[in-house]
């Protein structure tokens, strides 16, 4: 949580953090920030300190309504850097840098954050790097970084808004599930009242409409795939496709709040009219494996250990895993799940990798999402809900939502 | 253009180019792959040769539509360089770049791109510079770099993507002004059926709706802001405001494709009802500089000069400006406009600094916004087109819309 910073810094031996970028899709940023629309900017942490922001003197506005201490980037002369520099911007980025951390007396280890562009930072960073010699720059690991691990952990507030984003996400799968139930059907298709086939790019443009006007937006689209696209676990469907009775559908959403905030995530898999044996086994087997690991989720239970768990699971029931064959493309061939917050994918990781050595904790906001996957066969399966652990160690689905497999058309 | 990158990359003296992430909101790597369901991913171009897009092995369907030369990341060993590296994420992805780069033979000047987590690729990026002395690399300075310049024109292709953009936006805007017509007015204020004061919050939920319903996204919010917030030039409004007849509104509207694709970007300034004196003058004023300057906009000119004769023309007419005052808050406060394209901002640029060299071009599409703001008089007034240099030199609106100010109310 954000009241874990200090003494994470402190940890990890960091006099300072330094974020750079925009409010909007830029966890590190809107982590202090909130949502807010302010197109780039810096923010200044120094250990036991209260964070800074430098912003944009257009966005002053913007920048007072996050209740940060502020500072507008007017009160330094980039132009005449960029003179001095004779039109290097590099080395004018790096020179306001240097300005601005003089200005802070920001010194020794600092962080870096922020999702820039890498190319300028990266040059203009080495060069501040041997500008500042009482500075040292520092590139945290993703997901072991500072402010990763105080994310790692949720307040409150910060769980009501995830659980907010989870009741528009049950909604529109709501809304998706009537839409396609209500459809006429001919030659095992589902047609619309024209008699045209319904596609899967149909499906998604009514996803966007249907998250749009519930205020959420989808930056990393939204996976609608059928047979073998099913099979395969990030694709996210073809968007010619015709909706068929008897298919595995994965129908996997994540939108976030709109402007770039926190996310929901969750899959639901269909078949739609009736499902062949096969698929249903296939079902079956991934939900009861949904059901034997949530219940082994405790507290400081290491999140590795629900990995191997699930895998071995998997494996008795004879289905090939990553635990056998870590680059096995059939079967079970991703982690568990994933921590969930600003960022889709952010700590705990499920990773079966020994250095990973997350634990589930009080605070935590996970997703639970196993899956099983035969392209070959056309059928892929995957059951996903957002769940948090809460201050007494209980996980909980932030938003639920039925695990009804076979959807029986309105038809017939 | 793309045609353009080999002959670029020689006058930048650069062997290959690197770029990293995911494949939307990730310009340099959406101008290679298109839009794409790709999470992360690197690309390797080397100097006259095809590009080679490294994907996730999820994540190779999606990989396949770009059309690229592939390669998947199942054939390198992560797992196995982390255990090399006990456990540190930076080590061993500096150890996966090493193995990716010496697999491409790539040596020499390697530029980078992709819009990333500083942090982490900071880490591992020194510790690569180190470990492959044969590599230098190269920061390239964002504005300037191959890349931006390659994108500074644009092929036909990307002219259709912007202007298809283009003609949802105006027809997103035809909404909004019919939407606000069409209220009743009480007191001045437009109100709902029942009788309750519409807001700007109200007026941008119908914004995302009618974008979402036509295919587009809208990354970085849209600014609807009235009186003294429209003198703000990048206030988005406050939420709770109530749309008030006779003060002016300031509706900049930038919505790109879904999953982060080409933007459009326009602005109009609106007072309905009707509009005070003082207001209808700063407007003619906006409008009399829009039309002089569009019409000086000629190929090969230096943007840099469209910028000092738009400060010429607003202090003829007695307004401030940032060529008499940069810090300025009032009267023309910004820069004329921006290159627009897979970014809402980039070249060629407007600035009004020495060091800005940038040429209007045939195949550039910048925007046109000149605009004034006085904040403390609750006046502000924009007017921006997004236009297209053809390849005859003639400049174009690429989705045109009436620059009307007062609209009349349907009521009255």
């Amino acid at each position: 949580m954000k009241s874990d910073l200090d003494h994470l810094m402190k940890e990890n031996n960091l006099d300072a953090l330094l974020v750079a970028g925009p409010a909007g899709h830029n966890a590190a940023m809107t982590y202090f920030t909130g949502l807010a629309h302010l197109t780039h900017g810096y923010l200044i942490k120094k250990r036991d300190q209260e964070p800074v922001l430098l912003h944009p003197p257009m966005e002053r506005d913007e920048a007072a309504r996050t209740g940060l201490k502020l500072k507008s980037l007017n009160e330094y002369d980039f132009l005449a850097l960029l003179k001095e520099a004779d039109g290097d911007h590099i080395r004018a980025s790096s020179g306001l840098l240097k300005q601005i951390l003089e200005d802070h007396a920001v010194s020794g280890r600092v962080a870096l954050y922020g999702k820039v562009e890498l190319g300028g930072f990266y040059g203009a960073l080495r060069m501040l790097d041997e500008a500042m010699p009482e500075v040292e720059l520092v590139g945290e690991p993703g997901m072991k970084s500072t402010i990763r691990k105080a994310r790692a952990t949720k307040d409150v507030e910060e769980v009501e808004r995830i659980r907010a984003m989870g009741m528009i996400t049950t909604s529109v799968m709501g809304e998706v599930a009537e839409f396609l139930v209500s459809h006429d059907v001919r030659d095992g298709v589902l047609v619309n009242e024209d008699g045209e086939a319904l596609t899967v790019g149909d499906v998604k443009r009514r996803i966007n409409l249907w998250l749009a006007v519930r205020g959420a937006e989808n930056p990393h689209e939204t996976i609608f795939a059928i047979g073998r696209d099913a099979g395969v676990p990030h694709s996210t469907g073809t968007s010619g496709d015709r909706i068929e009775l008897g298919k595995t559908i994965v129908f996997d959403i994540f939108p976030s709040e709109a402007g770039g905030g926190y996310f929901y995530d969750m899959t639901r898999t269909w078949s739609l009219g009736y499902a062949t044996d096969e698929a249903l086994k296939v079902y079956e087997d991934v939900l009861e494996v949904y059901e034997k690991v949530y219940a082994a989720m405790v507290p400081q239970k290491p999140c590795r250990d629900i990995q191997l768990l699930t895998c071995e699971l998997f494996e008795e029931m004879g289905h090939p895993t990553v635990l056998s064959n870590p680059k096995t493309e059939e079967g079970y061939v991703h982690s568990l799940g994933h921590g969930l917050g600003l960022d889709l994918h952010e700590s705990p990781a499920f990773s079966q990798a020994e250095s990973n050595t997350d634990l589930l904790l009080p605070g935590s906001v996970v997703t639970v999402e196993p899956g099983l996957y035969y392209p070959d066969r056309g059928i892929g399966v995957r059951i996903e809900d957002s769940t948090w652990m809460g201050p007494e160690g209980k996980l909980e689905i932030l938003a639920d939502y039925p695990k009804d497999f076979v959807l029986k058309m309105r038809s017939s």
